[in-house]
């Protein structure tokens, strides 16, 4: 990287430290026009640093597609410089893609206990637990990076031992929100800790990066414990039901509350589904949850017991096919079979593009006869800052410059509108696309070059193998199926030796368009035989014009535009 | 169908009709457990009456189906019996099908003017308009339709002209809701007839069948009125702007607002979008809209004024692609080009599964700095009862027996409680399954057979020829992709005489994965060489085994399972 020039008043000026001998370079290669998938990047000369390193799940344009994690191509070009990975907290959109990441790069990761203890059940998955470095921190906790330092500092959020973190770089201090709410009466561990976020504003904050998640809701996210008293006037108004709870399972501080109302109702709370499984486990391990002896109990077991001694704890809250509530909604779950003594309650909000997901699963339980509870204004809170939240922030840190992350290009905007409204200057505001690197100094910023960014799909075993080819092959597939022709012909004698067979797959029923498929296979042989009696040897022409031929004959007669594979085969 | 057996004490005892000679036969053949494809059917010995026939749209694991309508089956076989379909509205989950069934049997269509005016551009689409009788009816209109008189009833809606259908029977009154709202200052027409309402609740309803989709909202449904100073409060912040409307074709009402607003403020309004060009020739041509002269002006008039005299009302506020809005959003409209200068308004509330649509045009035109603004609570209204409106159906109706209708089965269920609230025994409350009869005398109401009904899906001018083989077939494609696998064979000799080769589409990227596939290929000749040389001769082993070996190595190699089409010719 070049030396920069000397010809700054300003940087001469100043007194604090030595010149500057680089520029700063910020950029997200996740995270930013799309929920999920956070990536951030803090460069300066040789040092790099990653924070959070998440995974997206696939819109409904990229079928068969698993998940959806970063290009991570600018990132193998700099590995000798990455001085580590720092996650925020344990939620898949920010510690999703680390695996496939440390695949490529062995580079320690550094995060609180809990977010570690998760990370630890996804390395276990991907066989890399113990051939990688994990470094637990805690709040507080300031890690020394090359040429930056980085501290950890309480946040509130929808999963316990969450953190933002404050990096100070030669040329100032960068502060990465991570995805944060204030909550002032937590239900684990502390409150967010504006003090020290505070400081670090008095200190002076460069760059702001914050989440813009709930930039479009006026007012305060309510505080977790409200979600406490709704759960306690249910369990009081269904003293004879047996209770079904669907939350997210990283959510530990809301199965804290269920197990809490459980015990004060004399429950025992029985636990289903893979991850939730997996995080209480982690969770009760380590410390953050807090259930008397004999509570828990095995989900073989809720049979000892009458219904209305039992609260059961399970996945699914998302309409999630497979997940434990949907397989007990459609019949298919071994241990938990509805009945009109079920009460079931989600404890959560759709996320958009879910709620028809969800519609599903609660219509198939009303379907039973299973009591429903689904009005998440009372026993559901976010764990995202609103907008007086995300003012706060603004007014601790007041940034000199800021970019906002964590949201869709209209959450983007609307968060560059709230900190207009708190003051900034527009020109001081980046609202950047993935990939945009943003150059700082200690009192500039502009854009610069991008890097390499994106969406690499994930696809079974694959990582980046399907793309926009597959992709497009796969939704016109989906919308209107295939014909494949096959024939056999003899080049040298230039005939028809065998075929022209017709093969259909998501097209129509062929029984009831038998007539229609023969005078496809006679428009195929004929063309076949005009073109081998006039000499046309060359394989694509055959087949583009026999694909042709039938596309529009196939049309004409469907309104249908299939893909048509011709399949020509010389003995 | 059989008469009936004397021994009921109360029919002879009733002394005003003589006693009935058949059960009364409700059904709805679709709009339960879903929104949309509303179709009702109300049969008494040889007379049959069809109240609405809609479309409903393909769910996300319906790929490739334009729309489904109900199945006609029922209607089919008893064509002789109908004596026409009377329409409460005109949108299209009400009269979307219409086509369709008059394709099969050519009975009168009985409705409003507005209704029938939609209707006609319908029909003209399918070259049925002229062929088919459409009977124009008034709110208060009484129709004699074999065993019954039918009278249509004022209702307010989200489109213009909208009536409730009370059906006078042998053994009592039926009342269907169609879709409603009280609005007590609609913008166009009159108030709900709740004094007529009433009068048939007075002298007695047997049957109520209402619609159910707001059951979940609590209080009153506002007034479509509130939009306009919403509106009015738009326009006047927003002198120096062009303003741009999304909002529902059908919703006269809503357009008569928007035009108000803009003659207020000296705007042009030009229209853009099919079905909004349709609907609103309609309304014009029909006396349902107050357009001043001059207003109106062609969208290609546009550039001869500036942008802060123009108002344009477009299509696409649910975010369909290739609509108007959309268009405009990904800079493929014409005539109109977003700029910052532009203001776009969605007057609409997105329907659930489009949310995620609706996002991606916001998002599209915020990167284009377009200014959106979308809080549906300011600029929409809905056009269906809440629960207090429900309650009030039911107070003025007391109906003997009642059947939600028009919902999901969470809905329906919820509108059972409700009615419960106001005082029926639940065992008068009927919760049915599409196609679930219900038999009905005086004083008595009984679930009967069902009769066929459910989904016909509509594929390009295929009606019926798409079904679950073939849907399962384009999910499949649409998850994994394809494998074809070609190989000719010469039977008599027991040889491989080409191929095998291998064909891929949606699968992976072949050039990353050349390797596999020669592999596989590799894997499908040893394996027909030697089948064919240990003598096996039959094609469907032939090409089970090659499917199962391909699928196996596939499978261990990816993790994904293709479709595998083997095609094996013989010479």
């Amino acid at each position: 990287m070049a030396k920069k020039s000397k010809n700054s008043a300003v940087h001469q000026a100043s007194a604090v430290t030595k010149k500057p001998q680089h520029k700063l370079r910020v950029m997200m290669l996740g995270g930013l026009n799309e929920i999920g998938k956070n990536i951030a990047v803090i460069e300066y000369g040789d040092s790099m640093i990653i924070i959070d390193c998440g995974i997206a799940f696939p819109d409904e344009d990229m079928p068969g597609i698993d998940l959806v994690i970063p290009d991570f191509t600018y990132l193998e070009k700099n590995v000798d410089k990455i001085k580590g990975i720092l996650i925020t907290h344990g939620h898949e959109d920010h510690i999703g893609a680390i695996p496939y990441l440390l695949r490529q790069i062995n580079v320690p990761v550094y995060g609180t206990r809990l977010t570690l203890g998760i990370l630890e059940n996804k390395l276990a998955e991907h066989k890399l637990l113990g051939s990688r470095t994990l470094i637990t921190v805690e709040a507080g906790t300031i890690l020394s990076l090359g040429a930056f330092k980085a501290e950890f500092i309480r946040v509130n959020h929808s999963i316990a031992d969450a953190c933002c973190i404050a990096v100070t770089t030669p040329v100032g201090v960068v502060m990465h929100s991570g995805d944060f709410k204030l909550d002032v009466s937590p239900i684990g561990g502390e409150m967010m800790d504006l003090t020290r976020i505070g400081e670090y504003g008095r200190q002076g904050v460069l760059l702001l990066m914050c989440e813009s998640t709930n930039v479009d809701r006026a007012g305060y996210t309510p505080s977790e414990r409200n979600v406490g008293s709704a759960l306690d006037a249910i369990f009081m108004q269904n003293p004879h039901k047996r209770i079904i709870i669907a939350t997210f399972s990283s959510n530990v501080h809301r199965v804290q509350q269920i197990i809490n109302a459980s015990v004060k109702f004399g429950r025992k709370v029985a636990v289903t589904g893979r991850s939730m499984i997996n995080v209480i486990g982690a969770a009760v391990r380590l410390g953050y949850m807090d259930v008397p002896e004999g509570v828990l109990i095995d989900i073989s077991e809720i049979g000892r017991y009458p219904g209305e001694m039992i609260t059961i704890v399970t996945t699914g809250s998302q309409g999630e096919p497979m997940s434990a509530l949907y397989r007990m909604a459609f019949s298919d779950h071994n241990q938990v079979s509805l009945t009109s003594e079920d009460l079931v309650v989600l404890s959560s909000h759709a996320i958009p593009g879910n709620e028809k997901l969800v519609g599903r699963i609660i219509n198939e339980m009303y379907r039973r006869g299973v009591n429903v509870y689904h009005d998440d204004a009372e026993v559901h809170v976010s764990g995202h800052a609103c907008q007086e939240e995300l003012k706060l922030m603004h007014a601790l840190t007041k940034p000199k410059f800021f970019m906002p992350i964590h949201g869709e290009y209209r959450h983007l905007m609307q968060h560059k509108e709230l900190a207009e409204f708190m003051g900034m200057d527009p020109k001081d505001i980046f609202v950047c696309d993935i990939g945009q690197v943003l150059e700082l100094d200690r009192d500039s910023c502009k854009r610069g070059a991008s890097v390499p960014a994106g969406k690499t799909l994930v696809d079974g075993y694959g990582v980046g193998d399907v793309g926009n080819i597959v992709l497009r092959d796969r939704r016109h597939l989906a919308q209107d199926g295939l014909i494949v022709v096959v024939a056999t012909v003899d080049m040298d004698q230039r005939v028809l030796i065998s075929g022209p067979d017709i093969i259909s797959r998501g097209f129509v029923y062929v029984r009831e368009s038998e007539e229609m498929m023969e005078e496809a296979r006679e428009i195929a042989r004929n063309l076949l035989t005009d073109l081998l009696d006039s000499g046309v040897t060359e394989w694509t022409r055959l087949k583009q014009q026999t694909k042709d031929a039938l596309s529009k004959y196939l049309y004409s007669k469907t309104k249908r535009k299939p893909m048509i594979l011709p399949v020509i085969m010389n003995v």
